[in-house]
């Protein structure tokens, strides 16, 4: 990640410091080597291996507390103004910094909403309670959660070219399995095809490869976060793919829905297509709505029912998701209120926020339609970012 | 991950929960593709996107408790043998599995000392507790370091063929580079003659790749956990290259030291041999003490002291970590007793950990002279598994 966008996300973050009035907010970690906070890649661009601490106050200030051995590489990385090392214990750096800043409020990263705002370990949060205890810190300590959704979700203008980016070369790779795909291939072989473009264009799969791309051939697939089998494409299948990259650190996420005509056929079947159109309009309702303001359930509830009032079932798992760094990011939620969500879909939609719109159903006999496209949210409603899939696409 | 490997360290991890008299460990996550619990890799072999619980008990029953979209998945993956999808929250699956197994004691992933055996969020950890109020096992949880710490410590003989593997790879490169080196080239060119040949034999660096490897030429060079730098290698200058490769998902950690001869000279300089000379001992005394029983820091102590007594600075780290899927691995430190390490210096050597022994001095004028190999611990000592390096390797 650039030097950059790190500075522009801090200087964002001092932002929503001041806009929620919290004093102080750190990060803090180790080992990242193994398993890495993910605010790490948005507002440190580096690993710490010994405990670490990384803060940023709402008076602007920035601190970078780390192991001695590791101060020259945060001094060449330089997104911090104030940069302090230490041999044996990270306590006595840290408790000078807070008694400097004298914070009333700490946000740290721990949150049962956002896996994002998560990043803190039990482990070191007991540690950390440790060290504050006995000060006038130990009961500051509060959730980060609302600084990093609306850190992660506010998009910048390079953010969002980036992104936009992303979208285009995943459909050009769309495009290119549609000449591709033909009956007699497995779905492991149209999975293997996409992959093999994806690494020779340079570019990362935006998710676990081993299901990146998903591919869904026909009735009784295994349904989605599965990897594709040696199912074989047939006439009468109806198809999905759902695929990403990252590009330049930042990931795209779509969908696709073909039909696979009999050597007799023209057009897909009125059912199929009836099942289709129904996918394209509860995503033309939906983006209608979405708006700063408005809270992610309020959105998935209008394509939810529209699908259910048509006469399917509904689909079991939220609309969209905010797409960033990572495929899954962001705060607010397109999802209805199930307990698995947690508190998501009731957080407010921002400006700034991009996010999927994937509504699905199953076609009885033939397979399962779904279309993922992108938004982006402006000051009064939302644009797609990803060109839309309107007609269902056709396989000879 | 191969399955085979996965299911033998279960194997490994009921025998582990036996000798420990805990009824049950469970690794609790979400989201693993945005930061993965170090023990998904060790012992699940998949990623889970919703809440998902993976439990092993005493009696060698293991259940998985996942979102009902990677049903499929886990099942494909095949490592668990009961396997519950869930669609709205994880609650009732969760307790179900509880209230069949009625464990006393519930091992979960947090941890003061160890980050491998931190993998638990707190905000997953808190929403746990939330799941277990008003039940039996509200006060069952307990942290499963020791269970990882000795699951991640000792190897078995797959593990160890593999990681013999990783470091005969890695003596090959250094040996390549002693080869390559010459005066006039900097640090940075001598990196990317490294990650070049790394990648082309299809190895991952051990570690991050902006240090991986590290290369220091000459006195007063950035030290440790730093990338290479346009530092030109002079004659005079004593260099050291601290790298490792990823073998087949385990990991080597190997450095080497030279020095580079002026034109007349035909062998190093009386201090530049006396300080290499003193490394050497102090690895040599070190692993003459190493053995099943005793303490971390007890190692630390004897290599430590040598080289102090000797007049030199005592090295700013531990002496040796272990190794295995990460650089970093296991539970207990061959380290010094200072805060930042907690309690894993204190921790007890097993049969089957594969520990660095990695030395440190400051030859002054000249640079730094470091040497790291890699041992085994056997029943009754410990084995070489790195060739040694003796003697000074010259450069002209």
């Amino acid at each position: 990640m650039s030097k950059e966008i790190i500075l522009e996300k801090i200087e964002q973050a001092v932002k929503i410091l001041n806009e929620k009035e919290i004093d102080m907010w750190m990060t803090y970690v180790r080992e990242t080597g193994s398993m890495k906070d993910p605010m790490m890649d948005t507002i440190v661009g580096t690993n710490a291996t010994w405990q670490s601490a990384f803060i940023i106050t709402k008076s602007g200030n920035t601190y970078a507390i780390v192991g001695s051995l590791e101060l020259a590489n945060m001094k060449a990385v330089d997104t911090y103004k104030n940069i302090k090392g230490y041999l044996k214990s990270i306590k006595e750096p840290l408790l000078e910094v807070l008694n400097e800043c004298k914070p009333n409020k700490i946000a740290v990263n721990y949150s049962l909403n956002s896996s994002l705002g998560d990043g803190l370990t039990h482990g070191l949060y007991l540690e950390l309670l440790d060290h504050l205890k006995d000060t006038k810190f130990a009961n500051a300590l509060i959730s980060s959660e609302e600084i990093v959704s609306s850190l992660r979700g506010r998009k910048s203008s390079v953010e969002l070219n980036l992104m936009k980016e992303a979208v285009k070369e995943t459909l050009k790779i769309f495009d290119e399995v549609t000449k591709f795909m033909k009956p007699g291939m497995t779905e492991k072989q149209v999975a293997a095809f996409v992959q093999d473009i994806t690494a020779k264009r340079g570019f990362e799969p935006a998710w676990e490869k081993e299901y990146c791309p998903s591919v869904f051939t026909g009735p009784d697939t295994a349904g989605a976060h599965s990897g594709p089998t040696d199912k074989v494409i047939e006439p009468g299948h109806v198809i999905n793919m759902d695929f990403g990259i990252k590009y330049n650190g930042y990931c795209s996420d779509l969908q696709r829905t073909w039909y696979v005509l009999h050597p007799n056929e023209e057009k897909a079947p009125a059912e199929v297509q009836k099942g289709f159109d129904i996918i394209v309009e509860s995503i033309t309702r939906a983006a209608n709505n979405l708006k700063p303001g408005k809270k992610g359930f309020e959105i998935d509830e209008i394509a939810r029912n529209y699908i259910q009032i048509q006469g399917y079932s509904e689909y079991p798992h939220g609309l969209g998701h905010q797409v960033g760094k990572l495929c899954h990011d962001g705060g607010c939620l397109l999802g209805p209120k199930w307990e698995r969500y947690g508190n998501v879909p009731f957080i407010e939609v921002e400006e700034g926020n991009v996010f999927t719109l994937e509504p699905r159903l199953t076609i009885p006999n033939y397979g399962i339609a779904t279309v993922e496209e992108e938004v982006i949210v402006t000051k009064e409603g939302c644009e797609f970012i990803s060109e839309r899939q309107k007609e269902i696409y056709l396989i000879k």
